[in-house]
């Protein structure tokens, strides 16, 4: 697995676990509820994730954008149709966006030769 | 038509063709950007105006909701669907976009009342 | 009770009524969810109920500033005690935040003259 | 006077007498610090007016925009200055800007109709 | 004193003097106001900084939520205090305030680690 | 050069040549439109650089400030006219811009450091 793409997951399921430990109801229900958040419904996953991903972009939350690249790398959306998630982002975003699109860009590789 | 849908679009389209002849060409193109992003691409137009619609939620616009919504209207999204896509902008924006999201609901029967 | 408390509270009322019969397991859940985040805890009820106001104004949400305004007057948050909220929020927010400052102290307002 | 701008100074007027009555120190300080923020200084006023109309713009704060928007107008800046200092504002903003370039540009032109 | 922590303070201290070295006028005060803020008033020191902190991390400003979360353990603020206060924030502002939570706990282990 | 400017340089040279290559027409056409929107016009290049800078710093984008101080610099924008910016976007934004001017002084020092 890319080295990278590693560190950014074993940061967050390392920093999951102990914000979980604090047994704080609220924020467990919260993380819960954010997974459901995402299953299937009347809407496809697929679509799902590219809502999550477009949301986090125009707030531009890195990680966020991290997260829901690995999910949509993982349900195969292409290279093209994750640029047009792009454009809607930084079009609706403004130019404040485009930072944060070169990270996504560059995460987009990493994840990319994963693979190779 | 509905008498509150038709009063935003008239003052939308009133109030954009007053920008549009101030002839400045950044604006002309940004307005220009702006229609072309939600064409058909490798996404199909009712995916883009759903990325549109979860995107001006999550930055609490409700001008811009109202826009998408109408739109989203017209491609037949469903009521069920469109819950989805709130409550992925709700879950990811926080309680802060609730506010945002009874003003969508209004419009969404404003329009639903259109056509009866 | 003061004619403009009133109408909001109904307002709001309303709509929240609309969405939860849409019936959305996430929406509901978020709803829930957010009742149960100022319940008593570690913190009392008044602390919890002071950083949901300070949140909403940072954030410049006037409809959650409103609300949070109301829960501070039935737990009898005092005048001097609101503005002291008001000043962290406008200093760590800035000026941007004065505009919504302006609508908080006309709904206390309101709020104060409910019962007169 | 337009009626429309007379009302918003009036209302502006009356709530920050309120809110400086309130006597709270930090925030009667910082009513203070944004007036002077806008002197004369390295940069001429006209400038920094400019930058307080900007700011206001991508952090869409109609009510800030609005104020600015009358300095600007005081201070004779031309329409066509004007809308460059829109587009830098829409341009690293976003569309979601768009709405409020809605309302500046009808409050612009209630200025201009005063002294007709 | 933990090397994280010891970093960001070196940092902080060492940056603010050169903004205040910069000798504006405007920035000076701002820097003072801050400051006066968060003392003893209507609202004891404690429950400032709790605003202080969630508003800080509402607007997911990491540095922020630095500054606050070593002034909470300065005074004495108990980890089931905190998260309730992380509670109120992460619902308000949604799961995009998540991966600021994340650095928030972090944070949190290098200042009680300091003493050890 | 600045080893921390060139390196900043690099990365956003390499990332834009990837984002462009990925061929999305929207995308290619909103890097033009920002190139566009910094040229001479009714306002010269200086102040749409003040203004671009100032609404980044109230967005809290570093990376986006960054670019703007660099052309700050090469149009040899003074130390004392820069703070003036930075006095207006942390007035109207508020303290939590402050981190951001810490990383904008810093850059600024870099930026200095070049020639010498």
């Amino acid at each position: 697995m890319n080295e990278k793409v590693n560190e950014f997951n074993e940061y967050r399921s390392r920093m999951n676990e102990k914000i979980l430990a604090a047994d704080n109801l609220v924020i467990k229900r919260l993380f819960n509820l954010d997974t459901n958040t995402y299953t299937e419904g009347a809407l496809p996953v697929k679509t799902k994730e590219m809502l999550g991903l477009v949301a986090s972009l125009v707030l531009r939350c890195d990680d966020c954008v991290k997260y829901h690249l690995q999910k949509c790398y993982e349900l195969k959306i292409s290279t093209e149709e994750l640029f047009e998630i792009f454009s809607v982002g930084t079009v609706v975003g403004g130019t404040i966006v485009i930072p944060h699109l070169r990270k996504a860009v560059e995460f987009w590789e990493q994840l990319q030769s994963e693979n190779k």
